[in-house]
Order: C-alpha cells, then structure tokens, then sequence
C-alpha cells in the first residue's frame, strides 16, 4: 500500500525512459489534503544535490502538495544547469497536477554527476499527472528503486488514521547510486511543527543508524506529508510511535537488502556515559571493515571490536570492557571472557553487544559484512 | 642492512617457535652506545597492547639499550597477566645483553587476545642474545613478519653518520595482525629531546597519512635509537631530512605491500585553509570504500570524491571544487570537467588531487583500492 495506505493521497511510478533498462524510473506522490503539512530531513553531507537543496527551500514553509521522485540520475554535482533542472521538474510536475511549484518537493537518486536527460523527466512527469491512483503506492515504490533488488513499503493503521511509506535504498551500499529516499505519509491531521519534531526524533534512532558502509550520500532524504483526510489527531505520542515504527520497518528493509552482504548486523552499545558516547562507539564498530570482514567469515574476532572501541573520544576504561557476539561474552574486562568457540555466527543475523560499563546510555546501530560481493557491485561497472 | 646499517648496533632474528609455521618470529636490537638516547611514538588507539604501556614508561627518561620484537601474538586485551609477560620478556632481554630492563623496549605483533607462549618468548630471548651480530638487520626485519610479503628495510648515509631501519605491517590491512612497528637506528649524536622532536615531525607526513583501510592497531610502535657512535652531531635540518627519508621510505614500502591491494593511491589535498583541513579531507577521501572500490574497477569516479569531501568540516564552498585523477580535472566547480575517458587507470600507481581553493595548505595521504583479495585474506581465516 506504500505512501497511498493513508487516505488523501496519490500515486503512480512510470517508465519515462531515464533508465536505459527500460524499467519505471519516474514516481509522483500527491497529497490531495485537506491539509499539506509536510515535514523533511537531509543529507548531512556538504555536498548536495541539487534537489536536496530545492526541496529544502519548499520545506521553509512546511507544506508540501506533491513530490516528484526519479531513479537514474542523482542531479548531483551538476551545477548551475542541474539546480534549473530541478526547478524544471518541480514546476511541470505543478502543472500536471495543478498546485503551486513551491510545494513540489524533488527527490532524485542515480549516477552522480550526470546531468538528468530532462526532455524524458518532463515528458514523464506530464504522462504520470494522468495516471494518479489511490492504489498507486506500490508503482511508486518499484519506480524510485536503483540497485534495490526489492521495493519497500510499510504501513501501520491506527484507531481511525494510518501512517504509510515506501523506502529505496541498498544499505547505502551501492555505487554512485548510494542514496536512501524515504516519502511517508499520514492522514492524521498534524501540523508541520510536530510533524517535524517526530520525524527528526523517529530519523535519529532509525534511518540515521542504519550505517552500511560509512559512506554518506549527496542525496538522502525523507520526507513526511500529511493529508489530514482521517479528520484526526493522534496524541503525540501515538503518533510518534506509529512514525518510528514505519521507520524502523524500512530501516530494516534497507539493510537486509544491502547490496553483496551476505550478514546483517545489530551492534547494540550499553553502559555508555550518554547517547552520544553510545552511538560513537556504535558506528566505529559499525564502520571498521577489518570487523566486517571477520564477521563474514563467521570469526567472532572480539579484538577488533576493542580496537575499534579504542578510537572514540567515548568514556570507557579498556580494563574494563565487555564484548557480547551472538549473546556470548567473549570479551570480560578488556580480556579474553568465554570461549569463542561457543558463538554461533552461521546466521544471516548477528548482534554484537558492548558494555562500556561507564553509565546507563544506549544506542542500537544496523550494519553489513563486508564481502567479495560488495566490491564486485561496486568496482566491476563504470558508475 | 635495516637497524644495523649504523654503527654501534646489534641485532639478530630467530624462529622462536612463536609461530606454528616455523618462520623467524623474534628479534633483539641492541644499542652498544656510546649513547643510548631514544625517542617513540605509539598507537592514539586507546586500547594499548601491554607491550605499548611498557614501552611508553621505558621512554620516559628517553633511553632506551635493547628492543625485543615478536611476532606471532599481539599481548593485545591480555590483561594484567599480559602485563606480566612484557615485563618478563623485557627482565629476560636484559639479563641477556646486559642492561637494564627499564631500558628494554618491547613491541609484539599478531593475533589480538591471545597470550603469547612464554615459555618459547622467554627461551628465544636468552637464544637470541648469543646471536647478536653488526650483521643481524636483514634478520630482524625478517622476524618481525607477520603477514608481509617481504620484509622491509630503509637506509641513507650522510657525510660520516648514518640513518636506517626497518618497519613490518602489511598497508595496516591485515587481520589480527594490522600492526605497523618501526625501529630506526642512527649513529649520529642526538640527544633524546631531539630525537622526540624529529620522529614526531617525520611520522607526522609520514607514518601518520598512511591510511589503508581505516583501522588502527593496539600495538603501531615507531621507535628512533641513537648511538652516537659516529661522534657526530648533524645539523637539526640535516637530521631531520634523513629521518624523514627513511620513514617516507619504509610508509611507501607499506602501502605497495598492503594485503590484496591492486592499486596504491596517493591523495593530494591542495588549496586547503589549514593542514588540519588538508588531512581531514584527505583521511575522508582515503577511507571512502566505494571509492576505494571504483579505483578497484578503474572507474574514475570523481562523485565520490565530492561525496567524501561533503561529510568533512574543512573549510570550501561545494560549487567551487575541482578535483583531478591522475592529472585529468574531470571535476571542476563541484560539476563535471574534462572527460573522463580521459583518465587511464590501468598503473598500479594513481593520484587524486582535491582543490579546495580555500587556502594554501597541502597534505598527501597514501591508502590503497579495496579489493575482494582484501575481503578474503581478512575472513577467510580465524584470526
């Protein structure tokens, strides 16, 4: 059901010949209202493409009535030319489904550095104002999909309201065609300050924490719309549970579907000084790929867990460290704890646990081996 | 020649026994004098070996007589028993050559986790110390292996005294086994606070922007003894230039023998407000794993390159970079530039400069292409 689960919304994904495959390549997503409150986050990356920077703008005033998403082209790195591109985009994608061009949101993902062939994009965008369906989220969903080898959707119904999504993303593993793009819906009436507030606050602890390969895309978005169309208002935190809960589904989805692995990876820090140290830890753990490599080949290699816990700034004594893998405590006080022999690493799902024994903080991270598979996608075509 | 290239040094290399294979994996170098001035520089991993902590307090009042060096076992999260074996290793070494055990250093080299067998550590030692010879260089930096492919040694001879030494460390890319440890040697007469200065300095540009996949060891050791056996004090500049040389010679020789690399990538960082943001930027752009991965596949994939850039906090402006590989300006203004047919990739040899017109600081970072030969020697063995 994807971003039309919720009532009030539109939707449809196309072939408008972007991609040489010939696949769908081209999504709208209307919000028919009442309401247009929207809300959004973005790279952290400096270098941003050029529809990250247009919808950043739309978004200054919190509404958002239809976003124009492509795969096949990332528009970024383009310049002066991409940044009209976009403006292009926006605006014909207002005249096929007739709303003002600065509630149109663009979100692209693809090569970077390759200006978009637009004669296509316009065209396609014209042709997908006539298709617009309630049942169009799962067109939608297949259309934004680059090295996604499946289309991610998730929906979760309330007492009367729904909140809604669809995700593309390959664990942020993929070549230049590394970005996550995430629409959600809702038709909960919710204004754009709240909206923004649980999208920030589901982000932080979901799609921020899925941590593949370390590598940061120019084009990562998600947004939020919501139609008001259910005529209700959650409480604030029914909503905010609902939100993270799509979110932490479609986290998921991205990293079982990260491109090569073969291992997907929950590192779990606890006794950490604050969130920060935890989260710290949880990604140099997450990033260090003489850990990924070992755990592909299902070495419970604790070493390199407390070596990569060794370059953070985080509160900790390496005395005093403790290393679960698979729930077996390996690691005692900076030592050698039970036996490895005992971990079971034949699963394609692993949890590595680190105590820093220096306080009540916690953070859960997502990440991937690293295998031969990765490097093959990633080296063996021009990109 | 390696560590005896300079008068008033002795060393030797045996097979221990450490090592199921047989192969040399203990070493002595002994500093006859007259001068026994050292200096050090270790891992900023906070997790240390106990061979580190010991030899950080051997260094406290700057002398320093005799290294013993292992391979086979790191003394890595061993505990206070760890402690203990160093301590004996080093009570051993003196007792053998005839010194103070405060003055031995000791660096270890292997497997994480693991205590050494001390029973064949402790008799190697007493073996070795029969074994020293002015001709013993070539053997230690043998001994010294782990999974190197050859052994590595440096050497340059100014007017009268001499600079040399030897390094182990595959790239840093190893498993276990990622340790880079260093001992140079000099004949010169250089007082310990000297000798600090002009290590730090040359480790610096050296040792410190050898990046090759990220992770830091609990164990890089770089040591710098000096006999003064030459009755030679050089000029501070003079010094410093051979030091250098030598530690520029030996971080090369790591980088070309870095575990299942195809490609040994120099990182030129130019128009930089700062050095610190030079080598920021640097670090980012050598630890990138896609791009790591397209060098792999000699796809000149400049987007990556803007992508790593954007996730540092050096100071540019994302529309006014440009960047080169191998001398071709396929980036210019954070857009395309010359094509990128243009660039040949087929040497093993590839340099990538980043302009950030920002400044006029430089750095130069060597990492190498990650490849599935890097996967497989850090997954397919239990390490």
């Amino acid at each position: 059901m994807s971003v039309t689960a919720a009532q009030g919304f539109l939707a449809c994904g196309i072939a408008a010949g972007i991609k040489e495959s010939g696949d769908r390549d081209l999504a709208l997503v209307v919000n028919r209202g009442p309401s247009r409150a929207a809300a959004g986050v973005f790279t952290s990356n400096r270098v941003q493409a050029a529809p990250v920077r247009w919808s950043r703008r739309v978004l200054a005033d919190g509404r958002i009535s239809a976003v124009a998403l492509n795969s096949g082209g990332a528009n970024a790195c383009t310049g002066q030319a991409g940044a009209v591109d976009t403006r292009l985009t926006a605006e014909r994608t207002a005249d096929a489904v007739g709303v003002d061009p600065h509630e149109v949101a663009v979100c692209s993902t693809g090569l970077i550095g390759v200006r978009l062939p637009m004669d296509r994009v316009l065209a396609g965008v014209a042709a997908a104002g006539e298709l617009l369906s309630p049942d169009g989220g799962e067109d939608a969903a297949v259309a934004i999909r680059t090295t996604d080898s499946v289309h991610k959707t998730a929906v979760v119904t309330r007492d009367g309201w729904t909140v809604g999504g669809m995700a593309k993303g390959a664990g942020m593993l993929a070549p230049g065609l590394a970005t996550m793009l995430v629409v959600l819906t809702t038709d909960a009436d919710v204004d754009a300050g709240r909206l923004d507030e649980t999208l920030r606050d589901a982000t932080r602890v979901t799609f921020d924490r899925v941590d593949s390969d370390g590598c940061m895309s120019t084009n990562d978005t998600v947004l939020l719309l919501a139609s008001g169309a259910s005529g209700l208002t959650p409480a604030p935190e029914a909503f905010a549970e609902a939100v993270h809960a799509v979110c932490r589904d479609l986290a998921g989805q991205l990293v079982a579907d990260a491109e090569g692995a073969s291992k997907e990876i929950e590192v779990r820090v606890v006794g950490a000084a604050s969130e920060e140290d935890a989260v710290e830890v949880g990604r140099s753990i997450a990033r260090n790929n003489l850990l990924k490599c070992a755990l592909h080949g299902e070495d419970p290699n604790w070493g390199r867990v407390l070596s990569a816990i060794g370059t953070t700034a985080a509160v900790f004594d390496p005395d005093r460290l403790d290393v679960a893998i698979n729930g077996v405590w390996v690691c005692r006080d900076g030592a050698a704890g039970e036996s490895r022999d005992e971990v079971d690493l034949s699963d394609r799902r692993i949890t590595i646990t680190a105590d820093l024994r220096s306080g009540d903080a916690s953070a859960v991270l997502w990440t991937n081996d690293l295998t031969a598979e990765y490097v093959h996608e990633n080296s063996a075509y021009s990109s």
